[in-house]
């Protein structure tokens, strides 16, 4: 409630909602039973969250979130920000309060936490590939569901761009969509007579053929799916600046800087949100008195 | 609401309560404005969940929930159950019905059978890795927020065990709650006395000499943390039937048979919740007609 | 859960969520009192939605799952679509069902349809206003707290086009923003650098000078904010269809026409949504028979 | 959470919940996109809630809850309260606090408070038509979804009185009911043997020959529904004090005081909540520092 | 959703939040892992809700809500209705459907039918022993939280008769209100200038003095607390039917008879709701087959 | 938010969450309209939890936060702790703050505390009984729904144990599962194979032979039901320290001593949940003076 903290673009309510859904879903019915038969109830305990490996940060007002709704009293410190990296045995933040919560609360945050800033490290990473490249990393919506705003923030985290953020905030016409309708540039066409002012059009093409028939309809991007490099280096041209260009499909740590040079101004995985590991950050943690 | 499978220790309440979040997180304010755009109203399409990887499979009802809210007249024809094993190509469930609710409710459907499946997967490999032991796999509560009960569906769909599902329903004494307490054995007699009859109570140990003193205690299991292969053996000797003992920390796929060889009842891993990779699965579409 | 009309751009979960929490706001505790002391449990009834004055009609899908809610063997058949004119007299839907059920949800099934159907009017007589120029109507964010999806909808329904459906859905810089940050221009671009690929960036200017500005950074969308007509047409000539315009404030049904033909492509209205006043629907009803 | 002011008749956890889900449909699931990319984190501003045009307040709490949700440490002053006439151009509040939350919650702020200010004005206009008679002022059932405890607080803010809030605390027996029955009086009669002794029992009626009926059954109080001038006179002298009085149908600006002189208790108008329009307030802005 | 019998009074919507959310708590995290380790997925059985004690039941819709929710094809067949007398030994229901299902879902359903059955046969109790007077038993708030629309419920099959549902839908001026009023009568008046037209008043007196204060401002209903049966007697009197008389205070079942015959209307009880203990129903099952 | 007390077990989320619906559930759409007719907006007011009869205090967080909600400034002081033995007269915690809050929340408090305590006092008289013996009282899942875990913590709160709080964390093994399995031996091998290693196993048993049948596959529990004190004295000897023996069925206050003198660890009853009767707890309230 009273977090004095920037999350920039992570709306507050949102993250209080999804941090006490967590910890209900942890504490269950009777609460931390280990933590209330083996801690002093005014035990008062030192903290840090630290990390166990290199990476880059994001995450921290939910994990701050997690200790204060079981203390409202904690001080919680930051040391450093979401989007920073990370020294393998840095302290992200450090904690006082009281020890039963604490230690009630560690797995909630740490698990928002690690797996955030595990996307971000991973985005990190790709975004290092592509940096000698005009190319910018984008996410997509394959995220783990109730947590889309936080994987797409923690994208951000790692100096990538969010895709759409869900079916209804941008118009993406994909091959099933062009199949139905008969053609590209009449999906495009259609999708701009149903669409407000506010929405931008994207289109999927598989091929440069198909790319200049749908260059027709003017859409204000161009997915460009699994092509080939050499193709994809065609595809930028006929484009010319037209419309924004992302290319997506079978991208790999190995091959994406190749991609990037092929022109394209976006780069988009899936990977970040359905499969990037989990970055290691745990909890140093002991008793440092009694109130 | 009709679904006729069953779905084995996953509460049917819980999986609608899941999707609907899902969907309701995927469609926004104003919905799948694309296919509005470009599908008609009344089409029908017949279309295929079809595995691009071999694994195995987890998570079919949510899939199925996700097409039936879109749709409760749509025809979900399982052709796989949870737990077997996917070949490449294969199809796991066909579908038919409007075909807007097809397209508007697949990506939340596969978002869950990824997931899962990948959770699945990654088991079904480490319980391959010590099929010739005694030692069977669980998981830990390393999970994602919010989905807790379907990754711990997935564990068993792989063929692992279930560790606790929240810090209320088993105890189990960390180095922390070891260090307030001020010994092992007394930690473990104080949990005694306060936990319910129908409550476990495991301990973690570090070393076979803190493992001495626990036994003294008479815990139900014993967690052996980060134990070289040499102190494992020496510990299930020295726990000779008395308790199970659980294995965990820096367990890897290569490392893990001969953890098990050490004679373990169990081996616990945070990886397979927290960072196993999404198996790749898809959907196979094209529209069928009009009614 | 088996409604089988299509209510475009509406998604069916909002629509149920909706319902149910205004039927619990109007039956409480105990329910419908009334009805349950003077009408018998087994009553059967038939009733019709009439239009009292005319208007174009917006909400079915919520009257019908109202009724659907109380009664779930409730025969509703729509005689009109939403979107379609009404004529004084005319029936909208018929319906035949358990009579409390019918009395119990009819203020509800009212009130939405009612509120709804004057958003659409209202819409649709704007519309027609400009229906000579290139102009179309669209909505604001002024809208009423958690009816926002529907009454967009609705504008939808009259013939109107919808604004941004949030904060986080499109970027709209107002003159506060750019006091903020020193000037139009770098606000535009600052705007771009934070966006994503997808998200359209639009600017209010006040005047052509500040326009003229503005252009500079090449925004997708100009609001062009009370502005006299000779400016506003000067300034529509300045974009030259470099950008949507959008003529906001001030805006009255009489003044409208002459703003359209100033040759803006859109013109928005708060007002249709915050004070359009309700079109006057009742419920004729009769009781039928018994069951 | 800490609100120093009362709101009468108005439970502050409604009031919570309300904001909070207004302010979730605005912000979605990005936030305010715009602010984040233009505003700094730290700068703080001053502003002012200010009438455009004058009228009657009603809905401070709510505005001010929704600045607060954004920034708990904001400071609020209101100049005026709840019930209080507005002239055009004053301040209402005045606000000082973290200059991102004060524009990302103005929208949802304005959005109820200039709704609930328009009821509120609508009302007391009505009041003052009517304030040389002792009739007074009462709404109905004819409320926005969702929005019923805020609506009927706004008509006692202008100085009206609250009729029955929902299905359940009061009954109300309407010509559908009337006819299931066959007769008013046993209709009334039913209902009292039906209703517990702390629940009022109305009745409506059409003709004075249907009251002299009715009266037989001693109703609490009667609805005079769309009678003409001299019967409505008639209705009141056959009740004789005996019931309350309330008038209702048809009732307009121009012709309420002529009603009220037939010398009715009450007189009921939907049109208070469904189409009263919007009173214009809007947020004075200024940047006023960093911290 | 197509349950077909009448809950009089008790809406459908409260029913089904109430019993999803009890199955909720008792299913878990992980469901009802006995069931699943013992019972075939495909075993169906018959079962019987059965009394082993006499009484009167209530509730029955809540039971067969909650074997619906677990498996939407059970058939259930009421054998009596709420409301009727229940001998020992008597089938109130009988079900057939899913074994696991039937197991899973009895604990809720009898949770609700023993607690609401053991309401209604306390009520019915002490409605028998005032049978030869005019008065009537009722209820209070004094309800267990989150149960009161269903305690109320099954006071009236008992019988009884409700008072208030909450502090929002009648004035009940108790002795403190009149101690910082500083008068009875001044109290009523007070009350009836906040109140609305359709909302009654009353007002606790504890003497006979008391009562003629209060009656000169003519409230709906007396509350007589706590008064010697002499004393009530001559309230009674006093009032001479110009309220509503309603005993209260200190009732036990051998003395209601005698307040009962001092010729009030209204004996309150908050010992139905607080204390009544549950009555004794339990299941019959069978496993019937497979399907 | 800031509430200072610990609460051993019960998780504050649930308690607020209790609450909010609690309060909600009460002061309904108008809230409480008596003390807003009469007592003034700035009236302060001490007050005291007083008991009424003596017995076990329980819920004593739950009551502050009640107080607490309504008045966020509220000075609530405990006078004992939840778990100490009452004295009729005697205060259980003193109350300052806004006088419309205290008698807002009063009831909701009150009913919280009062069924809770009668909860702890009938267990505190349970445990009394048997403290002569080795046995243990403990609870059931017979509790009210959506109060288990509050009613658990009132068992706790009076000395007894907790028995499972769902179907998910704990396995017993009925008559029923028995008789779908075909043996009890089996039943209990089946349990163990699908369980996992933190899950304790029970199974209930009629007689000593289907007893020793059990005790061959090595269950964690045996629940003895509703054996003759002979054959339970058998049972405990045929036990003999291999598993924890329970007592269940048809306990009564007269028979509890010589159950518990039979020998078990412990003795479960039902009626400590669904059928204590509410211990007598009340407020002492007086006006103070204004803020």
């Amino acid at each position: 409630m009273t977090m004095a903290r920037d999350i920039a673009g992570l709306p507050m309510l949102l993250v209080v909602d999804a941090v006490r859904a967590a910890l209900e879903e942890d504490l269950g019915r009777a609460g931390d039973i280990t933590s209330l038969a083996t801690i002093p109830a005014n035990a008062v305990a030192s903290a840090a969250i630290v990390a166990r490996k290199p990476g880059v940060l994001a995450g921290l007002a939910l994990a701050e979130c997690a200790f204060r709704e079981l203390d409202p009293e904690v001080r919680f410190r930051p040391r450093l920000s979401d989007g920073d990296a990370l020294q393998s045995g840095a302290a992200a933040a450090e904690i006082e309060g009281n020890a039963r919560a604490i230690l009630s609360a560690e797995r909630v945050a740490l698990n928002f936490l690690c797996h955030l800033s595990g996307i971000a490290t991973a985005t990190a990473g790709l975004v290092a590939k592509v940096a000698h490249t005009r190319a910018r990393i984008c996410d997509t919506r394959k995220t783990l569901p109730g947590l889309r705003a936080f994987e797409k923030y923690a994208v951000r985290c790692g100096g990538g761009v969010n895709h759409r953020f869900g079916l209804d905030d941008a118009i993406l016409i994909k091959d099933n969509h062009i199949a139905a309708v008969g053609g590209v540039a009449e999906a495009v066409r259609r999708a701009r007579a149903g669409a407000g002012h506010l929405v931008k059009i994207e289109v999927e093409v598989d091929t440069v053929a198909q790319l200049a028939e749908a260059m027709t309809a003017a859409p204000d991007v161009v997915l460009l799916d699994n092509m080939p490099l050499a193709e994809l280096r065609a595809a930028v041209q006929l484009v010319g600046g037209r419309a924004v260009t992302e290319a997506s499909g079978g991208i790999t740590p190995e091959s994406i800087a190749a991609v990037a040079e092929a022109g394209v101004d976006m780069i988009s995985s899936g990977w970040l949100t359905h499969s990037a590991p989990a970055l290691d950050l745990g909890l140093d943690f002991a008793i440092a008195g009694a109130r």
